[in-house]
């Protein structure tokens, strides 16, 4: 896999700069060797009642996480968009518990980037989803 | 396909009452004979920069749209979840205007159910997005 | 959609030219106004115990069918390959009976089409499987 | 994770019995502790032209490797069905090379069980596919 070329708080700056309206929702954990843990800090509007995450939130968490281990390896490219997103939810999130989202990039080509995630409540071993994600990726400009 | 046992003021309140936070957000345009339209009425929350409407906002769109065509055949069943979505992001939708979601649904079984839709920008032809799911509906409680 | 420029008979003898192996065991019914409808020849290889249809053939006359579909409106382009299949498996196919797989375009793009698709036992209305597909097209090779 | 009832010979003999056709394109290589390493021993029939794997053939490993993973920590359950694959195509499998697939079960549930595998060419580090696969298990009969 490709070194990264931001580290996480430059990451956190990104998301912060792109996407305000979300950027206090995530915060990132770490980049691995070959992805990124990212964390959702749950809050009243990610809830249901009985105090479950929402199954928006969590694709939303899958979604930030595959954009930001992007973005550590190929850097700020804004119009990266998701393409495809196959989420399997298979247990119900802990209720007051945060979530993180430990995703892998399995393909960074030209075009198409492919990663998967496993989404975890914390301090849980079973995880609550997965995910994985296509990004497509623009041409580069030419100078 | 089974006739509807909810009509569409029905699964209004039933999303009002089960679902308060997001309940506004979401409008039952009209049961079809296989399905539903249901409109997600945009607003600032549901942006990205550019005006475009955020991934998790179309998800959630077609996430209710299923549990509300599921709803109205099989009667409000509030613990029938999501087991999975898979999702594909396909134009960018129209900055300004609702999206709107035809859902069908496909199998109604006694444990698992499965629709897809596609997701439109109002008044427009080409879809911004196609979503397939899977909900698990729970055992009959007996008397 | 693009206007289709490849009939059925020459869809056909196109896939006895590239796939050759496969080629006897579908065959073009109609192009549609935005797709294709392929019959599965069931045979014998395509069986399980019980006379069903293995997961594996429906498949592949899924992707068959979009690639087809694909090649009728962009030509020969014998490069472009499958890149994401989702499919759900919905009833059990009727024993002793072909299937057909009723594939529309939703998105013909540049680099990436998406396609997708409901397989039926013949004759019967209830659909087997469906089936989500995306395809990436090659860049045009400059002459 | 659950222990497994049966070993690696028994499910190749499982194999054998209940899906005699395909029983020798597949070895089970290893159990392990979450999961299995299926073989596809890749022959002329799983070809396409220039030697690569065909789509329909890395489905169908997927697909059996979740198979067999189930049936080792449940018992031979014939019954059992996918529900639902999806599957990520990523790079084109080394000619003449056999493809090993890694899954491990994310979830077994009393009705459905989950797992994802990633699709190697034997002796490669960068996988060919990824794909996750939902089973439906059938409830148990009473005696």
């Amino acid at each position: 896999m490709q070194k990264t070329i931001l580290d996480e708080r430059q990451l956190d700056a990104l998301l912060a700069e792109i996407f305000p309206q979300v950027a206090t929702d995530f915060r990132v954990e770490r980049l691995t060797k070959d992805g990124i843990v990212l964390r959702l800090c749950v809050g009243e509007k990610h809830l249901r009642p009985g105090g479950t995450v929402s199954g928006p939130s969590i694709f939303a968490l899958a979604d930030c996480a595959m954009y930001l281990a992007l973005m550590s390896r190929i850097g700020a490219e804004a119009l990266t968009v998701t393409t495809n997103c196959s989420i399997d939810f298979m247990r119900k999130p802990e209720a007051g518990r945060d979530l993180l989202c430990e995703l892998r990039l399995l393909k960074l080509g030209r075009v198409l980037a492919v990663g998967d995630g496993l989404v975890f409540s914390e301090a849980e071993a079973a995880p609550v989803a997965r995910a994985s994600l296509t990004y497509s990726i623009p041409p580069k400009r030419s100078a």
